[in-house]
């Protein structure tokens, strides 16, 4: 069973938008036995989007077309399909009715523009958009199914869970895939890979797959061999496990939670609260950590502590030490970590302080020297880090790093 | 002259890694006078790298390959591309002696899928990697330049920039695009596009893209006309200058900066300085505003007032009025806005309280509302938000809404 996803949008091609929506499908499509060999971007171009339909249903069993549904002038996805499958567009007056009453609930007439999104090809099955204004089409063309889709996440997301994936399984049998993940933390890629390249090629019918982003390594683990599903599950459990017992606890989850939902569920569990003090992260740690929904469980705030005299006068870092080891020191670090668990009344302080770039650098501390406090209880430890990379990088590698140095702590 | 680009990884296919290196090489591309009418995600196996080898090197003038470079198992590219040529593999023993330095640094020996690394197709020209251990390679084919290039994006851009573009404008006559850009905050997308549509319809000639993510929309005007110089850049300017003063305050930039970048321009030049309390966007505002190199010198810090508690004891909120009004509202924004300026001396106090969800919403204030403070020397302002979207794109928005509101303010 075959999927190709062609993603719509000039931007897409040209210019610093990320195409995330193939990604969200592919997590969709592969679980029901989907493989997807390839994946297009192509312009709001006549040309371009016939072509890779074309080709794309040429060999495809399911075709999924994100993007071009709107009401701009450069919204032709439609309106190409339906040519290219010699199919005529009618007026759908459901869909007139509910555009109508969408707009006219801000007050708004609709436009010749916005009426396009009520234009339907023949024999389409109209998919409900209740997020916006482009409903999703199924055109079912010999064995092949050909989606259109808003390009939206918070509009596409929705549909696909609750009608394309139904539609797919109704027209297609679908079969199961057999996986595994792990999550690792605190590690180079390298270094996972040749801990683990033993034990993994020891099972040839395993996919492995390693991805590295600053400061997480992703590791999985698809079957690959016949369709025996015991002896699927038997050999991914066995090969999952020895990869977990020879990284010990650098692997943060099985699963597919994030390093601070993971922390967040050990600090509720242990009925401690956290509080952080950033200075060059500037925030980002506690943006990961209430990224989760119920962080406030356990987090209870910080300080973005960018001014030294934010550091003396708020979190109480003598102002001797910053004059004597500098504002990225050891000794700043668990000041900081100190003054936030006081200042906050927290069970735990966490604090950052180093030099992201792309200035401030020196012989001494060159970009990327970074130091972490961590104050538990009556204790405060300090680490210090030297990471490589540009502002983003440094920034990103040493919030995970923070935070997967607390939720070591608490094991 | 025409590019395609070729992203190598299973990752890319499967789960949730984003590409994001092809939007960076086109953005290169283009200005140059290339089209990029199609773009690639082939996964780690011979036969989809060989495959798409096969059909963009059949109508390309250049082919980027990024990606599978690497010293792991299923980094393969460079082993297919060189089979798909016909081409064999040698040792590079400079290469191999950069390896063994690399390594050495760290006290490491080099192991065989090390070694790899340092294999070179028959007449191909090797590319510097300064920041990592797969070298690029450009091999030409006839008319068409192949380059291979690693796919961590800290070793790729670096290379793109002091290789890969100056090999192409060796090999091939490059032009030069024309183009306007203009950044859009606090409009919607339809607003946007109803507004100044009939200005870029009367100019076929241009290409204009909309583009939006949460708060922020970009205009993208693509000269598609004859090679006159002179009329692409009169008509341009005529076009954008135009949309421009249609919009009005609501654009902040004719350029790639951001809105922190815009507003810590604005706030930098009238000497004034800022501080941040958040409670529902968690840290998300100093993290954009710390994304800018330089933000020190009018971001002093803030605080993340997550609980209640540091709402009233760091940031004095009375408690009475948490009681009486409840935490998302109005009168605590203000308080919240005046508190951090106050608290870390600041001329001015930026403050967010809301509920970004999914838990926590009520008939009266469902998720999605959001009290904006700001504090601007003796007066406090509020605003209220009601937004659309997931806890993401709630808190994205609101982070995009409270910049642009203060950027607008200080004009």
């Amino acid at each position: 069973m075959r999927a190709e996803i062609i993603a719509v949008g000039s931007e897409l091609l040209s210019f610093s938008r990320t195409e995330t929506n193939s990604l969200f499908i592919a997590s969709k499509l592969i679980p029901l036995g989907f493989e997807i060999p390839r994946k297009w971007v192509v312009g709001d171009r006549e040309g371009e989007i016939r072509a890779a339909l074309q080709a794309a249903a040429d060999v495809a069993d399911v075709v999924i077309v994100t993007g071009g549904l709107g009401p701009t002038n450069d919204d032709i996805t439609r309106e190409v399909t339906a040519a290219f499958l010699g199919r005529s567009l009618k007026e759908d007056s459901r869909i007139l009715a509910v555009l109508e009453e969408r707009y006219g609930r801000f007050g708004l007439r609709l436009t010749e523009n916005n009426r396009k999104q009520a234009q339907v090809p023949e024999s389409a099955h109209v998919i409900p958009n209740p997020q916006g204004t482009a409903p999703g089409l199924l055109l079912v063309e010999g064995k092949t199914l050909i989606f259109l889709l808003p390009g939206p996440p918070r509009e596409l997301y929705p549909m696909v869970d609750a009608h394309v994936l139904p539609l797919i399984q109704q027209h297609k049998k679908t079969s199961k895939v057999f996986s595994r993940q792990l999550k690792v933390a605190g590690e180079a890629e390298s270094r996972v890979d040749s801990r683990i390249e033993n034990i993994y090629k020891a099972y040839p019918e395993v996919e492995t797959t390693i991805l590295s982003s600053p400061g997480i390594i992703s590791l999985y683990f698809v079957w690959k061999g016949d369709e025996n599903s015991a002896r699927a599950d038997q050999t991914l459990d066995e090969l999952s496990s020895r990869v977990e017992s020879e990284l010990g606890e650098s692997v943060f989850t099985r699963g597919e939670c994030s390093l601070a939902e993971v922390l967040g569920n050990s600090l509720r569990k242990d009925s401690l609260t956290l509080a952080t003090a950033e200075s060059c992260t500037g925030g980002w740690i506690s943006k990961m950590l209430t990224d989760v929904p119920g962080s406030s469980d356990y987090f209870l705030g910080g300080v973005v502590c960018y001014s030294n005299a934010i550091k003396e006068s708020l979190l109480g870092v003598p102002s001797e030490l910053l004059a004597e080891y500098g504002a990225v020191s050891e000794e700043v670090a668990s000041s900081l970590a100190r003054g936030v668990q006081k200042l906050l009344r927290s069970d735990i302080g966490l604090a950052v302080t180093g030099i992201a770039g792309p200035g401030g650098g020196t012989e001494e501390k060159p970009v990327g020297t970074v130091f972490l406090g961590l104050a538990l209880g009556n204790t405060v430890e300090v680490r210090k880090l030297s990471l490589p990379g540009d502002r983003d990088m440094v920034r990103k590698r040493t919030s995970n790093i923070a935070l997967d140095w607390l939720r070591r702590r608490l094991l």
